[in-house]
């Protein structure tokens, strides 16, 4: 990479900063928060070979280190304000690369409205790490918690889930019976699916409005909600035939049915969990016209467990309920 | 290192979050900004073998990426408030080297009094990283800007230049002559002023009340008030021999004359560069009393030029103003 840093931010970088961020040519920006609102803060730090492929389209890379980040705030019921962008970029990393990656960003943070407030770029003699910080807006006070389940509240998930995990199986064992034996549309999902997440920022005003508590399931469906239902001090009888899966998650556990088991535990769907009390369903749902969401059962109380049931009736356990980096 | 993500952040940095990060069991974490404030947003990546060395102490790798966020917030006229925590960990991190991380961190989040909201901690292949963001808050509209000075102001530095430069030489060439020559007084304060910077948030209400612009010095004095003038569409003329260092650089340089141009050149300061109009130079004096501040020149018009004296009243020419990462 034959660019300054300074030239690298202002060739790339500065033409999307917010007005707050000067052109990334001050030591910070600033951000004038809504009047009665608090912010919201997340951080996700994705690493090239743990959570991307170091040959993935750098467009591609971009929107999926913004969109993690989104899918928090929109789990929190905040509405996207502002980002910060650190990347530890390797020597081999170049200028065309560099513009299809801030191509990607302006386009997601143009699509989600949230603005680029400054950052930080540095060389490394490791993988690519990109470390974004993002900041949203919710009334004072009324940040959706994760642990504030209660007994009773109506539990939903949005979207489908197992996507992105059978997507990365798809581009570890490319050779596999039933990777071979895919549809091209079912291949070309779940391919997808494993690159670019769709955080549901377009769900988050109902569930500032109607919900108790809500996460988004990034390492695994099973034991997000089992750490939610935990943490809140409440159990719960999941009805797994309840919980969606697309079509080409289906097609690929009619033909290897292990992969049920993938679908329900493997990271990276980025969909919510969202609990809602009994009298605030209906409203909750009509909120949310023509949006796939799925009721996947009740909460109830910690006494009588955390339990899945199949659609035979037969209760079901997972070996490992959740993605590990450790 | 045997412990899962959730039992690290639970063990290391639960114990120092804020109360609206939740303990860090949620997606995200809250912080309610003070009415009519604007916040002030930073963020700065460091990376093993690039900013620090991979050996130093884990406790001050944590207070100096904690701390060169903190000099940011402090040129800008801000009050911490609030940082997330990005850490990308090789696979030799192990438990002490977390506790003893964690410690430093908890030190300087209340001597400074900034609170942990949040973060992640992800596995990397390679070197270290730890990315920091710290929010501040300013009066809205009040952020102190770098490229804002004007014709006339007093330029001012505090503290002293060119001790983490000369202590980062000393490093790299503990043999030197000049090296063997220092006394173990001035070894000591060298090393230490290259591991431990020392932001300046002392000064912080000084600049907001009397500042047009400021700025840390963190790629080096020459190169840094260059850009700062010349982005401001001023001039200077500097006299350099008004330009602080402490005894023991002034120590090595003595020993070496080369090690001048380090120190005037070299990264690492985490000093400010203030500039103040004219009317208020003796108040903005005033505020600081007892600290080290030196007028270091006046900004001028750009058709001056930028020009460096030296005490014989030369010019002086740098080969390179500043440290370059790319």
């Amino acid at each position: 990479l034959s660019l300054s840093e300074f030239d690298l931010i202002a060739r790339h970088f500065a033409p999307m900063a917010a007005p707050g961020a000067l052109s990334l040519l001050d030591d910070a920006a600033f951000l004038t928060p809504p009047q009665g609102h608090d912010l919201v803060l997340t951080k996700d730090m994705l690493v090239a070979g743990v959570h991307f492929f170091p040959d993935d389209s750098p467009r591609l890379i971009a929107m999926k280190a913004l969109r993690v980040n989104l899918s928090d705030l929109a789990a929190k019921g905040a509405v996207p304000a502002a980002f910060l962008l650190g990347l530890a970029l390797p020597g081999d990393i170049n200028n065309e690369w560099l513009a299809s990656f801030a191509e990607g960003l302006d386009a997601d943070s143009a699509a989600y409205s949230i603005s680029l407030h400054g950052g930080d770029t540095v060389r490394t003699s490791g993988p690519l790490t990109v470390s974004i910080t993002a900041i949203g807006t919710v009334p004072s006070g009324r940040m959706v918690r994760r642990l504030a389940m209660n007994p009773g509240d109506a539990i939903y998930v949005t979207g489908s889930i197992g996507g992105a995990s059978i997507g990365l199986q798809l581009r570890l064992n490319p050779e596999a019976a039933w990777a071979k034996a895919l549809s091209p549309t079912a291949r070309d999902f779940l391919l997808d699916a494993y690159l670019l997440p769709r955080p549901r920022n377009s769900h988050s005003a109902a569930v500032l409005a109607y919900a108790n508590a809500c996460m988004d399931v990034s390492d695994g469906f099973i034991g997000d909600l089992t750490k939610m239902l935990a943490g809140s001090g409440c159990g719960a009888a999941i009805a797994l035939h309840a919980v969606p899966h697309s079509p080409a998650v289906n097609e690929a556990i009619a033909s290897e049915p292990a992969l049920l088991a993938t679908a329900l535990t493997g990271g990276d769907d980025y969909e919510l969990l969202i609990a809602v009390p009994p009298e605030h369903a209906l409203a909750f749902e009509a909120a949310l016209p023509g949006q796939r969401l799925a009721r996947i059962g009740t909460a109830g109380s910690a006494a009588d467990g955390i339990r899945f049931f199949g659609h035979d009736g037969a209760e079901r356990h997972f070996a490992q309920g959740s993605f590990r980096h450790f």
